[in-house]
């Protein structure tokens, strides 16, 4: 198909389509004439994927390009893909060698890490350094529950990843890491919305000295 | 103090503070003469939220300005505290009004959340959508795995809301929305480590048939 019929087919524009040609994400079609090239089932499942890790993903372009190269070139070592996905998925701006927090919970939870990679770490210092910047405190054993929540989230994961090729385990871990994430936040924010109705629902005002504007 | 003063207490530059300053993400200082102002703890407290917000939380400057907007002029009715502290903290590009996926499984699991908000259930049709055009599906009964997981954490979270004043509530929402997303997000891949060093550590290899590039 030409290039105007993939963009009809995908529901991505002519033009953000060249982008993606020029950055290397998508694969060049099968030249036909000079100015015209060819483009099969290939290039549409390909833009899907792109879309999927710049859209829910939230990846920058640059970002999904490693993936991406990831994808296409999969180590043939099975060692230390978990390392390959995070690093390659990695969008935060300067990881830190210095995570002293990140350290010391990981310590006391007996978490084994790999100490060379400084990237899990860091976000996970940033994030507690977020919370006390904005003089935000976690309810007393709040970071133990949410380590539990996504320890036992994390063993599911990893248990059921493919062992069947190197190949197919990185595009598991890969693609289960960047596009869950999404799924996780928006599945804690809708039942936030559950769990506030059940709570609240047997109240009249969560708040019943404060004075209620009237609707 | 003086602005120099207050960028180095708070480590952001000169510029930035202005910046901050113009996009009326922070109040103004007490004006001390012509060109100079007096900056004070508060200046430096609010700075540290809205570096929290922009860095670790992921927001954008105008997603914070909501944020912060809602703080410091917080609704008195405790009516749909979480709605509007998801909303404001929305960086989804388009929510949309059509989530034929999301709803059939919040009808599924019969989580009650909110008919006129359709911000939380398009991030979750996006997620959905996401995983489905990169080929990605997740093993039988992880949709159900990652949603128990985040109800219990959801359910905590919503039972700590703290009762005394509607302000207080809603700055307890809207950050821990925003702020405790990243810690969750790094939890997880520290998490995936950790599973990883304890069940692979029993193998050789988790893919003993495949081929092992040397080291």
């Amino acid at each position: 198909m030409r290039v105007s019929e993939l963009a009809v087919e995908t529901d991505i524009s002519v033009a953000t389509i060249k982008y993606y040609l020029r950055a290397g994400l998508l694969h060049e079609g099968r030249r036909t004439a000079p100015r015209q090239a060819d483009y099969d089932a290939g290039h549409v499942s390909r833009l899907r994927l792109i879309r999927a890790l710049l859209g829910p993903g939230g990846l920058s372009v640059a970002a999904a390009g490693k993936v991406l190269e990831q994808l296409d070139e999969p180590t043939e070592s099975a060692h230390d893909l978990l390392g390959i996905a995070a690093h390659a998925a990695a969008a935060l701006p300067k990881p830190s060698t210095s995570h002293p927090r990140a350290d010391a919970l990981l310590e006391k939870w007996g978490w084994s890490v790999d100490p060379e990679d400084h990237d899990a770490r860091s976000r996970l210092e940033q994030a507690l350094q977020g919370l006390e910047d904005a003089g935000f405190e976690p309810p007393e054993g709040f970071l133990e529950m949410y380590a539990s929540a996504m320890r036992e989230v994390a063993a599911r994961e990893v248990e059921e990843v493919p062992q069947s090729s190197p190949a197919e385990a990185l595009r598991y871990v890969m693609l289960g890491t960047v596009l869950v994430e999404p799924l996780l936040l928006a599945l804690r924010r809708l039942a936030h919305q559950d769990a506030s109705a059940r709570i609240f629902a047997r109240q009249a005002s969560p708040w019943p000295n404060a004075e209620r504007t009237p609707e």
